[in-house]
């Protein structure tokens, strides 16, 4: 059952690298800076039913859970982020059935980042079937404070001690700082007069 | 221009890889031994547009030229080859526009494969272009006679010495005769009850 | 401590590519067509140890088995065979253990191939390790002949009708003649005066 | 003559994947976040000969130019930067032979990372070279400011606007306290007895 979730994940990031590509061909503009996919293990799909309150079966696993299939992309600006959600979006093949946008309302502890749930079609040997695969896109500094938060929050078991929540709050804000600063610094270059 | 055709190379391989693992999981077989993609050279491009006396240019290679994306499936028996072919054809977004059974009906030197012409929607970061690709699908034992006849024909500049053509021939004969051999193994081993 | 020795297929697959490429740089021809990898599973290298008689250890393991990490190497030509088993034996940091010339004596089955094992060191984060590896280097013909056996062998489990066996070894027979037929053709070509 | 450098980036990229697929096992941490390989290009070649002082020839970018090979590095933390470099330098058969630390003293626009040269042997199919590579080691943080710095630099054809110039400083110790507060909290979480 997972395979076919992993099929998916090949046909997204084909998908992502062409439109990458394009755009270092066209713009000499590489918009994603690099792609990271996971499939989610058996133990945490069979912890997310629970939590859901679902019995741990296939059917349901299929039926009540979207992230199975999870493509990270990581962006130089935010900018890049909405750009790529946009195009992906588009395509003949792709539904999108769902948008969390974490940046413009980050998270309670601080995360940032932009969420799609889409479907696209697989062709199997014998018939084809529709799989969702949750993409998140987010910037370097995004995704650096993000994988912190990460291996915070599992250490601490899901309890991180107040000291260290704030600290984190902090660093998210401090990140977006640099994130603007980097951005206004780009736009500037972009819109300066070349001097060759 | 020669990116789009890129594009669909990336394409075919990841349907093609898919079908290969999911026959590799279900029945715990890979029938295709591995694939080689290649896109061809602006030289070869405006030789081709020449010999069949068009002018050249990019318009004409795209309306006249249908090969210049190509992937090359190897596999281990002539039954897969069909198999494949079958599986690709049937997809929902693949378009077959034509196919050339050299296997059924080898051409004169003794060249065995089966080509398919198929066409692929790829989503560009503003549209959709449908590309074609062509697919040659062959054995192990033909794609070895294949790779020695290709070297020998540029060698002798396409004027192959009619000793050494003989001799290709029988090579191919005798090629023909060892895939028969090792399918009818094959075969018989898949009908003994095995003894496990 | 299956991770040393997949390191070691690491390293001796970046030599042979860089064997490969340089060989396709400099003289326009690829000797390898292609490099698989494997390690030994814990179950096989469990029951290697109880055939030899030894009791079941890491240490064992160590000790006695030398082709925990094999590399397949296919090459077009038998020549080609001997040409890559040179160079991989001539460097300074491989020490070859053993040679196995099934090519020359081939196994009462109908098996050919070279074996080596070469022992490399591995840089770790905190020390250097020997570690052994197998490397079997033989013709895509034989390689075809050699994995159709290999399944023939574990579907009867180990113990081939008599049937099967003989026509096995017919097979063997035509790959020989098919190989030689095969590389006195390139013979052939590489002596004619080029017409180009 | 850019082959053997090609080479040289396959070994050390080998070298580092085992250091860090190592401390992925050993400590479930992977210290190396990415790595990126580029060979300079014969323009960049010739220019830096010109600079330099030397006639434009393959003898003298041998003998003159160290950095014709590269590799970046991209670390989580500069803690882990320093490590990588120990380890690597410390390697029998690696020459470091020079170390430049832009961490410690950052270049005057602000550019950190640690730069290496080291010496490799790459085993040809006929004899053994020792080839130079630079290793740029840096945390996500310096990365990101460096290849914006590094666009800046080009659009401005190496004269950037003093206004820039200063915001990009002032990015660079943004970023300097960004990865000391990441730091902190990744030493805070370590420490802390874990929940579990």
């Amino acid at each position: 059952m997972l395979l076919n979730y992993k099929f998916a994940l090949d046909e997204i990031s084909t998908k992502l690298n062409i439109l990458n590509e394009e755009l270092q061909y066209i713009q000499n503009y590489n918009p994603i800076e690099h792609l990271k996919t996971r499939i989610k293990s058996p133990e945490s799909i069979r912890d997310k039913l629970v939590r859901k309150g679902h019995a741990v079966t296939t059917a349901n696993a299929i039926q009540h859970i979207q992230d199975i299939a999870g493509v990270r992309v990581i962006c130089s600006f935010s900018t890049d982020v909405y750009r790529i959600a946009e195009m992906i979006g588009k395509q003949g093949d792709v539904t999108l059935l769902e948008v969390k946008d974490y940046i413009a309302k980050p998270k309670p502890n601080g995360y940032k980042s932009l969420h799609l749930i889409v479907q696209i079609p697989i062709f199997l040997t014998d018939r084809c079937v529709d799989v969702p695969v949750e993409i998140q896109i987010r910037t370097i500094a995004m995704d650096f404070w993000a994988s912190l938060e990460h291996k915070i929050y599992y250490k601490f078991n899901e309890s991180v001690p107040s000291g260290i929540g704030s600290q984190l709050k902090e660093a998210a804000e401090l990140i977006a700082a640099l994130d603007e600063r980097m951005f206004s610094l780009n736009e500037q270059m972009q819109e300066s007069k070349a001097e060759v």
